[in-house]
């Protein structure tokens, strides 16, 4: 007998019709001797429903409060799922954020598992039955509720996974598991059967969406093995576990193209210690992530700064740097947002050499200029003028021989 | 400073707009000083939405999943409740009926309150924040979320400021208060200042809906005064408190007609002891609560069982009997759908003589048929027949000088 944790995103539990699909499967799985802890999200749409009446209440509605509305989202889909199982004859209770003893810090829409007591839940599994959790959200150490943010659902069902030592942990959505590169753009990219947390982690950061990072680094952290999987069919995902030798046998595992990014100019700075210190101090000051970073040292001493930002925070970035123009001796700060970045991933690069050329070479024989480069141990990340990033992923996806057969 | 539980029903909070409101009268309620407890119950209509999602996944949902699937409509309210104070400038904080310590038993969707841990509430008003509670809900021994059936809300408000000791609880409705009879009927009904429990009860029970008898007796039992008014305007209403002497000036309080009765008349059966124990425990086993009972015997030994039970049960009543029947000697039974009760209630009644005559004879006056008769300590109810109940209402209005100038 093993334990599982199953866990269905907002599409899945979208509407009655879809819940009991959710049942199903859960069902199949229960009837084959398991455990199984089913975590849940809000259908799809709640979210924005209760958003318009909060806003239409408030200008400014209070994180905690919040919290305490958008729970009910996933109250009601747990409730749903139980009766659902119920229905099908699968003895099965549903538990809150906070009866599942999902306990976390006081920051409210975007608070951290501090610690999970699983013991409710696993008297529940140890009396034969199916336990449905609604993921998302928790209680602090006051018994308010508090949310989890983005993804949040994907890390109550990590980390309730490792909680009650779950054998396996199955994130079911939409897609059948994580690629080799986004399918709509690169026509022959297959789906990866396994692959290492750190290069999961490297591969969201690069434009990837299946999963946040943060809860690929707490199955990390926690060693919890997890399967990215389709809700709608019984094909088998993609497995995130721990680095294993064999997988440095591919050079490349994936590759990633992010068109969210805007390149930042700061030019003509006094080329003196702090001057870079002074940018992104009022940058970090700003909430503003910074991604790839170059600096340009010209003659006379004067200098160049380019980075990358979320096309979102330009406008904010070009705010935030205006008043330290003037410290770093003038300057001028130009926005270039017609920009992509292409990544390409893999724990064999570690190993291999060549990568690095191999990739500027394809670039270059197409003809696809390359503006800034950024690497790490087990990524290489170019920045290409917008226009020409899909097909840039498909040369590289042929390059590094990840094209499906 | 006064402590003040303030009670909205599902129709005051029924859209943006309303909470809105009840947000404008709370900030009032506070500006005056006052520590608030503001118990709302689920906007009207999200109940039959998520009842109807729940029949769709589950032909027979289980209460408790039903409780856990209810509680999120008034998480709703609270939540927006408290945004829609923040937005006017007065700190709030919400609580589930679980946060409020509203501790029930085991019994899903009908469960009792058990005890209040107020604790956290009083923290909160020492804190100076008006406190949003979530009405209907509570938590069991076992950490389960329950419901407390029809009328929860107001029982919740009631016990709250039972375990708050507030000052004062206000249950806001969409009328102005108790009146002598309903409106609709009576046109010169008058609404009442003043009523005890006890006919407050004995109204309840008679057809006047305007709360349940529970809450009631919750109240009764641990003395807690309040007062039931519009959440529309800004009148006095009827407050409900134990008895005073001067209470008893008045002989009848108010008139009420319950036209939701059926006369079920069980005919020939033998009078010997057992026949009626029988029969009414019959009805019993069904759930079916019988109000009005009459015995007659006639000659032979033979007797008549009349008694009123209310107008869905009839079916479930026939069939209950009909295995009965035979151990009491065949007998028959008919059904009789088109009567009314016709009752007045007063404390005065205690000390007044002549009450049941003076109905009698007015009634008598007028021609008015009266088939059964029950009376209690402060109560007076006949059966006569529905086509004529609103007219006898109107007349023993006026005779017990009920009629507003």
């Amino acid at each position: 007998m093993s334990r599982i944790v199953q866990k269905f995103g907002g599409t899945s539990v979208g509407d009655v019709e879809r819940i009991k699909k959710v049942a199903e499967r859960v069902k199949l799985t229960a009837a084959q001797g398991n455990q199984v802890v089913v975590v849940v999200s809000a259908r799809a749409g709640i979210t924005n429903e209760l958003l318009s009446r909060a806003r239409a209440v408030c200008k400014d509605p209070s994180e905690r409060e919040m919290d305490m509305l958008l729970a009910v989202g996933e109250q009601e889909t747990i409730a749903l799922t139980a009766m659902a199982l119920h229905d099908q004859g699968v003895d099965a209770v549903s538990f809150t954020g906070a009866m599942a003893g999902i306990q976390t810090d006081r920051a409210h829409t975007k608070a951290r598992i501090v610690t999970i007591d699983a013991s409710a839940v696993e008297k529940q599994l140890e009396a034969g039955k199916v336990v449905i959790v609604a993921g998302f959200q928790g209680i602090n150490e006051e018994g308010h509720i508090t949310t989890l943010g983005r993804g949040g659902s994907d890390l109550s069902a990590i980390a309730l996974a490792s909680a009650v030592k779950a054998d396996k942990c199955e994130i079911f959505t939409d897609v059948d598991g994580v690629y080799t590169a986004d399918p709509r753009i690169v026509g022959k990219a297959q789906k990866i059967n396994e692959i290492s947390y750190d290069e999961m982690l490297e591969l969201a950061s690069s434009g990837s969406k299946v999963m946040q990072p943060r809860s690929v680094e707490f199955a990390e952290k926690h060693g919890v093995l997890f399967e990215v999987r389709s809700s709608f069919n019984f094909n088998r995902g993609t497995v995130v576990k721990a680095e294993v030798p064999h997988m440095e046998k591919v050079v490349v595992r994936g590759v990633a193209v992010d068109k969210d990014q805007a390149k930042i100019i700061v030019s003509n700075i006094l080329d003196k210690p702090g001057s870079a210190a002074k940018v992104f101090r009022a940058l970090a000051d700003a909430n503003i992530v910074v991604d790839m970073i170059v600096q340009n040292v010209g003659r006379n001493g004067i200098a160049n700064l380019t980075f990358t930002v979320p096309q979102g925070d330009t406008l904010k970035a070009q705010k935030s740097l205006e008043p330290v123009l003037d410290e770093i001796g003038g300057g001028h700060v130009a926005v270039h947002e017609a920009i992509a970045k292409l990544s390409v991933v893999g724990v064999g690069m570690k190993t291999h050499s060549g990568v690095a050329a191999d990739l500027f070479k394809g670039l270059a024989d197409a003809s696809i200029n390359i503006d800034l480069i950024t690497t790490s141990e087990i990524k290489i990340s170019v920045v290409i003028e917008l226009d020409r990033a899909d097909e840039a992923a498909r040369i590289v996806h042929t390059i590094f021989g990840l094209d499906a057969e």
